[in-house]
């Protein structure tokens, strides 16, 4: 017998664009977080949307029938964001992925939010052009999950994240207007910046339909290079200096030793297993000053213990460098069960103590931690392979984020750099943000979302 | 006789922080904004404070006699934003103008609000670091205004503006309160973007009284190129030439015939007056690379109807073309008892209809406009000498002002890039924000602001 809910939402969606089988439901019920394990409530449906119109009805029966929307891109979110906690409409988004205008003499491009990134990043590339944000996922990950997070990657460091490229969004508000919260100009003073309140709000203010974003000229080259340590704070070191010393990379990443045998042993990429850690160091620009960035660099990292330095040779090495560094999540995963990554971020300065603190809890809990991250940024993803299954590894691992998230908070950070807070973290925000900047926050929500329909119970 | 207000000041601030004669009073109640000419209520009473504790207390004060609180740093805003259009008191920072902390290491600074741009730019500077955001005034204008109208300038091209390097503020509330509103990192993915929702919000949510900012590694070198031209079409056309060809300029900005002219008769820099307009192009990076991207655009400037190219051969001509063009308001204010300047902002693809129709406009109401502007961004600031007390002049100056906006309107763009709104385009913001969107900024100020006591009716 059709519920209610699905009676109305097949009265406005094509038949094939519902889908209320507790199969279909249950598949779109969990994203790439722990919170799969937790055994929530599984999605009273899941839709597909094609049009800013089809939003604005699931909206509608949304609130006649006080349902929430859970808005959903590919998925790929760590932290429980797209997860109906509660039950509710998952809208997903993966219908409404189409790049709607490239204007290449503005330099922008306006696009559904279930375009993924990475055809972001391609056809501006194909134009001469850069969408700089480089989650690790970009792949499959979509802009709309990287608006609802604020993500960001490796190249945060010279070129920030999605915010400092969103220029407008067309949004659905959950009483069921469609408002602009930008301009189409690159600079825009007029009134409140609504495109960065929604941006990292993680669905929970409104429904992002379109985004118009920024783009910049393409570099002109791209080297990668890659350089090995005995010790975590000699690589530190280097990065200190680089910066000392006017080096502006577009990257700094880092692996350390677990994340390098781990890809190794599953990808046979090549990267050196015996060394500490290594960081990858992306340089760009025109030739010529590539080739100066990059001679500085090596003075620096041979001057500074750098134990074996790499570099790619033309664009495949690059890319090649790149998916060995980008496959450490899933080479993790094949360690066992289940695997999580975390995401937490000092000032650069305790960087090492961060590193090494995160170490020293996962062996003192017995976890195995693969540690890669943006370390220009001091921005680091415990990757943590671990069997949900097992109750007492699982009480470690609890433990253990506690402890990563303390740390992080006591070496003067924060518990998300570029992931977000969802359900998983949730717990820990009063650690970070005080309560009086907590409570306008719900005020906010509260103004844009009266009923709690869009993603309840996710951030606070 | 003593007010109240002045009593109860008295109390918390020393004698010499509290000023209270019509006098002084009637200093402090204007900006570089037309709305001097307004005849406006002016301030109860102008306080400086020195300390967040005693900020606090002059806002127990004003709930206390429910009387508005109008920041101010240097006064140099153009929209009216420091006005106290309807009296209270009007809170100047120019005494908490200390740099509380310079982190290199984490490429971080902390200031007080009252610090200049340029006191910024220079300490930078000075430990090989760079603070982009460059208002033409940073010699005088402070962070605190920089963050409450989100000030941008000509290198926000290539490195954006001011909100983009905010990382945290110290806010007091209207309800006397201290929050943080981001974290010592330099990427932050907890909660709402409270940082950019104050940023650009004017002084209408809350009190900055500290401020830490990111900076970037300073480039190596900077050059400046400036290119004359006998069509604005051709300039135009250069800007997307150099933009085409992947060539990423820290600055590409303008000078019209009429601000060449105005600038050379008052400060005999140099300029050519007897051309149609001026590209000044900035490019940065090391040695090398400038050669061969100063060798590419001159190539485009060739090759696209420039008929005289100018390049600084060291930072002292570099500086001195600077100059010129940051002079064309203070020159343009010696052709008449008044100047105003004015922020629209178009996507790039209609620059040259946006010159040329404000150049008519002011033709057709007889007013002499000297149009300088950061053209890469599709900007422009139309400065206007004019004698207010002309009544016939001043009917004609409201009309052109109108029409501007209309026409940057009907060109896609927005009423203002990098000014703000202030009381100056209240009447306009409509025009270019939905009714529901306003809707929601309200009630965001009504939040933060529920007695309406922080820089009342701006904005809205």
């Amino acid at each position: 017998m059709l519920t209610k809910l699905e009676k109305e939402l097949n009265k406005v969606l094509p038949r094939q664009n519902v889908m209320t089988s507790i199969e279909e439901r249950y598949a779109y019920s969990f994203d790439a977080s722990e919170t799969q394990n937790a055994g929530s409530k599984i999605a009273d449906a899941v839709v597909f949307a094609e049009s800013t119109e089809e939003v604005l009805e699931v909206v509608k029966i949304a609130n006649k029938l006080n349902v929430p929307i859970i808005c959903r891109g590919a998925g790929t979110n760590t932290v429980g964001s797209c997860i109906p906690i509660n039950g509710g409409i998952v809208l997903n988004f993966s219908k409404m992925n189409k790049i709607l205008e490239l204007n290449t003499q503005n330099m922008t491009i306006r696009v559904q939010p279930g375009v993924t990134v990475g055809e972001i990043q391609q056809i501006a590339q194909k134009n001469n052009l850069f969408y700089p944000p480089d989650p690790s996922n970009l792949k499959v990950s979509t802009i709309g999950g990287s608006i609802a997070q604020n993500s960001a990657g490796a190249r945060c460091f010279k070129y920030g994240s999605t915010k400092n490229y969103v220029l407008d969004l067309k949004v659905v508000t959950a009483n069921g207007e469609v408002i602009s919260t930008g301009s189409n100009t690159v600079k825009n003073a007029v009134g409140y910046d609504l495109n960065s309140l929604f941006t990292g709000s993680e669905g929970t203010l409104g429904i992002v339909v379109e985004a118009t974003l920024k783009l910049i000229p393409k570099p002109q080259e791209t080297q990668v290079l890659m350089a090995y340590f005995e010790k975590i704070d000699n690589a530190v070191e280097c990065v200190n200096k680089i910066i000392d010393q006017k080096i502006y990379p577009s990257t700094i990443d880092f692996m350390d030793k677990n994340a390098l045998l781990t890809v190794e042993q599953f990808y046979h990429t090549g990267l050196l297993t015996d060394k500490e850690c290594a960081l990858l160091i992306e340089i760009d620009g025109d030739y010529e000053s590539i080739l100066k960035t990059k001679y500085n660099i090596c003075q620096i990292l041979n001057l500074n213990n750098a134990v074996n330095i790499q570099y790619s040779k033309n664009e495949q090495e690059a890319q090649n460098i790149w998916s060995a560094r980008r496959s450490s999540m899933s080479a993790c995963a094949k360690l066992k069960p289940n695997v999580t990554t975390d995401d937490i971020i000092v000032p650069r300065n305790n960087l090492a103590k961060l590193v090494k603190g995160v170490q020293e809890i996962c062996d003192r809990h017995n976890l195995t931690s693969c540690l890669v991250g943006h370390v220009g940024d001091g921005s680091i993803h415990p990757q943590i392979p671990i069997d949900f299954s097992d109750k007492n590894e699982y009480r470690h691992y609890k433990q253990a984020k506690s402890e990563m998230y303390e740390l992080a908070v006591s070496l003067g950070g924060t518990i998300s750099g570029e992931h977000g807070i969802g359900l998983e973290k949730k717990a820990f925000i009063s650690h970070v943000v005080e309560s009086s900047a907590l409570n306008y926050m719900r005020q906010i929500k509260k103004i844009f979302d009266p009923n709690n329909i869009l993603n309840p119970y996710k951030i606070f």
